[in-house]
């Protein structure tokens, strides 16, 4: 049986934008993920009246009702006593949630007090859904039919509550053979639309596995899915597809997880026991931002230079003046400044691997070069040195993210001997 | 006469979470700006007859309706025919639109196909809404005292969108007294509830002007607003709070418009004709990343180093071995080293200033110091370097950030004479 879900965000502060509700794509990725059809998703703030019209609303309108906020400890938060005025039910206490939060304020020596045991209950009968990194319980129960989820709103508190017990008690209600299973499959090197064509009959003619591709940041997915009993069934019906898959798009799937092409690369150096340094020009910084946000990347990532001027590129990088100055002279936006910035880059760090990028972002030309044209050059220790030309659509921030990743995929090919 | 709104976005990739609804949150704040109260966000799929369900629920909530999303070349795209039809309307062509497209599409040689036609068409008796980045037109009705806004889903077109022709309809149906004029105020080197405490007794005391702070990436604003006939009158009377607020704030308060720290300090730096060079560690890029997002930034900021490494340290930034290494060195994480790189930096770039963070972002200790730990080195022409040290709190993203945030706030003081 297909379950209809509705996602119901609770909150005055989601009203007046000033904050964006994140919330609602997380928990519609993860019901899909389980097979779930969401149908509606629906904002409402801080009020009684509009509250419980809402949970009438969505009664009719749905199997399960997954809400998001109102649980803390203020006044303000209203979604546990409206579920449970709505079903005619009371307010329990759950005695060990609230030895937990007694022991925890005993432990900074404060007292608990009144509105913080508030945070330790449930609607009657519920099920306690509990809260890793917060304070506030999760509910969970079904009441004539209809399935009632009740998660916190801050999602460092509501993502660990529905990946864990939530999922835990919707994946019963749904039965074995209802879950969803799937795998994402990472894509760096290409664009949106050039991967579906390579896929096209695959995405024409599915039926079990589905296959939906999605544009990331710079970069695609493509997620393939199919219902199973277990791990093991899923395995099974997913082969066939991803064995397709792998084999059309060798040279750009760089991960069957959903992590974006920096984590790939790192992993990589630090398994291979190899060392990067950067040169960004361009790009002002952002390759290395992206390398140095994966946790460990201190032990592959050695540094790197944003060299915005020439006198960096020379001082710093050591690319040789006739490069940039003079009439006949290639200049900052060449092939041959990329492929010395690389190398001055490699050699300064001691590296294993110089990546340097130099380009014209935008919004005007430089060197009366086109907005989007790009140079990415790879200098490798006992290695001759290559140099990528592209020529980059979109605005500044646009190309700026497409030159860094790009960056990252031709390293990415030197790691894995696809180049 | 107060307006109530609803948001309606219409989008079945919305409610896979494919996406996130950025939309409501971009129209709820211009909403609230213009004194309209928003009660309900919902986001229904790409399906006829729950979209009529929703329209109907819509008109009885609300005095207006905004929807985005469904206006495209597509079958998929129904909210016009969908508004047409539940108001009992035809639709029309509107003739400049269509000669608008068949003249850019004659000039890309293509010929204008049906469903690019549809593009150019309007609900019958509806005001037509420009789109200045894309094709689909825009709708704006008023039905039995119902509003209808109907602005396309691509963000890029939607927002210039609202911001344009939609904002000056809604301005003349609410009435020149009612619109709200608002400035906001950007504080950098300060944390949301410290600012509330300087604030606290105006902000408990507001009615008009209002006063209402957010939390922005490792920054805060403040926005102060006020209803009024025209901008004069709106400014004769936020005078006071404003003269307040900055008699009070005068260290923090960097902006009075809606831009971060790093557009403040390049333009400081622009209209001072001076230049800034970056030395970071445990920053990794992310202070040259933002400074470089500025356009224009290429006249100010002349190039950077990550110094993820000792021997990159000493070899790029001229950091003394003596400081690094040794028993009884202060070590990488050191107000010595801090000061060291920012000079090293500044030297090298030739840069009138020199900033350098280093510190422990985690998860991980670093030589035996704790995680938030950080240093922010100041070196400046013919000045005394100065280093001021950090205890920041958060996860490694976290304090990423705050430590990059903290590094131009620096910059921005010595700029502004404010140290």
């Amino acid at each position: 049986m297909s379950m209809r879900a509705e996602i119901v965000a609770v909150g005055t502060e989601l009203l007046l934008g000033q904050i964006v509700n994140t919330n609602a794509q997380f928990l519609s990725r993860g019901l899909a993920e389980l097979g779930i059809d969401v149908y509606y998703q629906t904002v409402v703030g801080d009020n009684s009246e509009r509250l419980l019209a809402t949970i009438e609303l969505a009664r009719k309108r749905a199997d399960l009702i997954v809400f998001t906020g109102g649980l803390g400890p203020t006044l303000d938060d209203l979604t546990r006593d409206a579920v449970a005025s709505y079903l005619g039910r009371g307010i329990e206490m759950h005695e060990p949630t609230l030895r937990k939060l007694e022991e925890m304020f005993a432990g900074r020596g404060a007292a608990l007090i009144e509105s913080n045991r508030r945070q330790a209950m449930l609607v009657e009968g519920a099920t306690p859904l509990r809260n890793s990194t917060g304070l506030a319980i999760g509910n969970a129960l079904t009441v004539n039919g209809t399935h009632y989820l009740l998660l916190p709103g801050p999602p460092r508190e509501m993502k660990p509550m529905f990946e864990n017990d939530a999922s835990t008690w919707l994946k019963k209600l749904l039965g074995p053979a209802e879950v969803l299973h799937s795998v994402m499959l990472r894509f760096a090197g290409i664009g949106e639309s050039a991967l579906e064509d390579m896929l096209i009959d695959l995405i024409r003619e599915q039926t079990d596995p589905t296959i939906a591709p999605y544009a990331k940041e710079g970069e695609v997915a493509v997620r393939v899915s199919t219902k199973a009993a277990d791990a093991e069934e899923a395995a099974r019906k997913l082969d066939g597809t991803l064995t397709e898959i792998r084999r059309r798009t060798d040279r750009f799937l760089y991960a069957e997880e959903d992590v974006p092409i920096e984590t790939a690369v790192v992993q990589l150096l630090v398994r291979q026991r190899r060392t990067a340094s950067l040169a960004e020009s361009c790009t002002g910084g952002m390759v290395a931002e992206l390398m140095t946000s994966v946790p460990g990347s201190a032990d592959a990532f050695l540094g790197g230079v944003v060299s915005y001027t020439n006198a960096v590129k020379m001082k710093l990088l050591g690319v040789p003046r006739e490069l940039l100055e003079g009439e006949n002279a290639p200049g900052a936006v060449s092939e041959q400044t990329a492929a010395a910035m690389a190398e001055g880059v490699r050699a300064a760090a001691d590296s294993d691997f110089g990546v340097a990028v130099t380009g014209v972002a935008g919004p005007a030309l430089a060197e009366g070069k086109p907005v989007g044209l790009v140079y990415v050059g790879l200098a490798e220790r006992d290695r001759p040195t290559r140099v990528e030309k592209l020529q980059l659509s979109g605005d500044r921030e646009g190309i700026r993210i497409r030159a860094s990743k790009r960056a990252l995929y031709r390293l990415w090919l030197a790691l894995t001997g696809r180049e």
